[in-house]
């Protein structure tokens, strides 16, 4: 077990912090030393993530251990940047963060973030200790237009986007009450979703003259993981042009399948991949992506920057099985 | 509109109230005079139940108004006794109640209860000016047993059910959490369930001599509307006898359905129905259930107590369209 | 009874067919005479509908009976046209036909049929014998973009939507299997959808030189009821002024609810109204509407057409009890 | 690679055999060899379960391969003793059937099958060659009644359970059509499920005089995976001794997690757990268990008993990540 990477949670209660949790107590390369919770202290993980009972017997802790490799940070927006702040991490320790505290750019005295979306920024991300890790949405998103911008094509964007209601977390909430949600649907922040300022930063990464906007509508889906997105774009490049565009520019990228089948959501459930599928009608190109908003939306994708940050197989851990049906 | 019923609800911004409103608006013969809810006084009713935007422009109001034949209390159990007792109503107003306060023979001065499920009480609900609302797991239930009761042959039960989420009523809570109950089944109050007594106390009308346990089990189911039971009881009967009885005791009440096919839930959810169902094997008769909770189970039980208390038709008003599928 | 409209209803066992029975006999003013099923012939309606057990005793026929005033056509699509030609019915028998096989102006010998859509064609309908019911699809987006082209503001449109199960009828299919559709999202026909025709041909009816695309993708839900559209519109004109257009447009149409507030779905399920919202950020208008696919969108729309051209009240026997939850 | 356990699937286009390569492709010490299937011959395996696209690019083969230590059998009822009849298998090779063609002792020549539930059997299954993997319902049913078998307390037993749409299999049919499906309960084989057969097989296993009927009503649930059965039995023991039964029956089996919390069906799905609670009101104890009916209800157990065939640690490669939500 000695040279295995010693891991922190802090925010371990949550959605994002029990998924965390699920993939590392499995993840053949980690030892999970602590998950940090001030609320839970003391109480067996299982307390909070029932379904764990049997599978560890770890309890939440209120105090930071520092004799770890890398500290994942589930906590909410704004919540990582203050804990930061706040409670002086060792400067040899890595940060994974799950917020959106530094996707834009931000960063703290000694720490430079890069944006932990690893189809774009694999490289970076190997070389970098400190990972803001992409919001769910704007994975989806970006996994869907990165090619098209990578190749100068991509203009004005139409995407609608439907979440499950681990999306909106674990407080309980009027969208997120089984009686409304169960057979509904319904739209929220039309046209303004947060996620698409660090979807924009990424896509002039790739197209820097990209100035088209993105229009977005995000709907709440009566299921409880998952994403589904299909965008619309115009572009007069072939079908054939366009899947060979997205096949190469994933090549080598493990969890980005470029499907020739049908796109359907369930493909994606409990594993951290994303689905990929192209239609072309007339002058337009439409891309349904899929992904599973808590894994390659988040705790998924964390571990897999975990791997690429510490020099592992990029799939170490996040190989898992769907839950298919 | 000289000769309708006229009609006032207290307690309008719950799940029951809003059925009530439901049924109500579009019943023939009911002018619904006012809905009394204190918290959303003033408020159009749509904006606590925004299905009823487009169908009516009434109001919440929280001034009682006296000017009314009946009166339907959709409160939380202990609060229409407290209701009675804070305000004084007049002795002419019938008084339908759909909480548990007064299911056990409970009584204020001047106002007697009768238990209102029309297949036990029909006569006696035609008489009187208020009735107890049975509960919904117990009409359920009852609806099973009593034409057992009634031929001295109930001995012990064995009963599962299954309740969808509005069971659990409006509040927030972990329990009604999408994220949560989505694709679930748990059980709760096992042995132990509150409607017993009313259930006990229904079937000693009939069988005086029962001593025997109802062992009950509910459980949560991952649906919103509805209720499903089966019941297994020791009998020497066979099945034939045993479908003439049901069916003799049925006969005439237009809700309680015996049938030889099937018993699915959905047959039932959004109507007022009841639909029952026996199969035997060995010296067991199982007999499975299905209502919908919010109607069969209390507003439409309601409403179609209203109708026989008011000399109507007992189906006026509640003869609705099932969902289906 | 003698005044009553009586009804004959060809293609009674599919799910329109179901849905039109459960309609017509709570209908006050319909007599229905007979229900047609070579299939089925001899057999009560509930065993092909088992929820309407206790609801009617009616037997499905195979032979039609002439003494009626309307006929309801329930049928696949191009089996309307063919039963039409090879049953000679009178030519004082009004038709009403829910299938595609009349909408885009097809006609027979003697029968010239209307666009059944009473919020852009109510004058015809009611002055019309033969009347061709919308499609689901087409019901909701053409709802939601009518008063655009009303005043000429209507330009290329973007829109999603997602449709229940039911939409895909009653045949087993691979697609509508548990096991695969619960918890899932895809798409299906995406940009080449059938009822694009029927909409382009409402929206030139307004606005004459409308020729940009409709781009529409159809996602399957998760849900057994229900249509829910989001579409995107370039358009210069204030949030304020839109609305006014939309209320002016429906005003006088009791099933078109312009809301101010929030649509979700299942504010329409069980009913015949269509929901209408509008949001606006800069210089896209984004129009949400949400019907039930097989009210709205098909047997509810088909009742409120036969109420128009028999000269009764718009609403009588759709004013539904909304499933709410 | 050179000392894994060589795998081979027969009949792996089902669910069964889908969930097991699932398991094997990522079990650490597993070489999946070959995965037979006539029908799809030649493909890709993630053709039959989309799901796997980006996982295997394993085919499926029609040819038997012999040089593997064990095959799983993952075909219909009757099927796999049909198959090891008409295709010799090398006697070194060993057999896990998932079918329910040798649970009752049926032997072939040279091939004796124990009954596969670890925790009744664990050391039979180590020494044994051929295993025959129980039923989900049976798997569910037994690890809810055999320590008080055990200690010879079991009496009559009065079960309900629910499953899921895939216990149903993979043909479409009535009972597993979304539209039917969806929010929907209904009861089936009530008293004559086909594993009670093996389940009081077990029982007299350890408490030989055990002659009482299990009374067991299944149910099919509107979720696609689990099975949750909650069953009364009438006993004097207090709840601290029973819970002391069967903790100390369920000591040192990883996979049967005896709570004190409450048993939710969420908390195993997509795992290889059975959870197990226990209640005790008068003289009835109730026992609620849950299960994922295709891991350790089929696929599961039988790679866990796959380990303990060959030394493995039981948990390699089947401790799973729960779906939770």
């Amino acid at each position: 077990m000695s040279n295995k990477i010693k891991v922190g949670i802090i925010g371990g209660a949550g959605y994002t912090g029990g998924e965390t949790i699920r993939l590392l107590i499995n993840h053949p390369q980690v030892e999970l030393v602590f998950v940090h919770s001030r609320s839970n202290a003391g109480n067996p993980l299982y307390e909070a993530h029932p379904d764990l009972e049997g599978d560890t017997d770890l309890k939440f802790t209120d105090s930071l251990q520092h004799k770890v490799d890398v500290i994942f940070l589930c906590l909410g927006h704004g919540e990582s940047k203050k804990f930061l702040q706040d409670n002086p991490i060792d400067a040899s320790i890595s940060v994974i963060d799950l917020s959106q505290d530094f996707r834009l750019g931000e960063s703290l005295p000694g720490r430079e973030f890069v944006y932990g979306l690893p189809e774009l920024n694999r490289e970076a991300i190997k070389k970098s200790k400190n990972v803001a890790n992409p919001g769910c949405f704007a994975t989806a998103i970006q996994l869907g237009l990165l090619p098209l911008a990578k190749s100068n094509a991509l203009k004005e964007v139409f995407a609608t986007g439907i979440t499950g209601s681990t999306g909106a977390g674990q407080k309980l909430q009027d969208t997120t009450h089984f009686t409304w949600r169960a057979n509904n649907i319904s739209a929220y922040k039309t046209l303004t979703h947060q996620h698409l300022k660090e979807i924009n930063r990424s896509l002039k990464q790739l197209q820097p003259a990209f100035a088209a906007p993105i229009n977005f509508i995000p709907w709440r889906g009566d299921f409880t993981r998952g994403i589904f997105v299909s965008s619309v774009i115009t572009t007069d490049r072939s079908l054939e042009e366009l899947k060979k565009l997205y096949q190469d520019f994933y090549a080598g990228h493990p969890f980005a399948v470029v499907t020739d089948g049908t796109v359907d959501l369930k493909q994606v459930v409990n594993t951290n991949k994303c689905l990929i599928g192209l239609e072309k009608e007339g002058d337009k190109v439409v891309v349904h992506t899929a992904i599973d908003n808590l894994l390659k939306g988040a705790s998924g994708q964390a571990v897999q920057n975990m791997n690429l940050m510490f020099g592992l197989e990029e799939t170490t851990g996040v190989r898992l099985k769907s839950i298919v049906f």
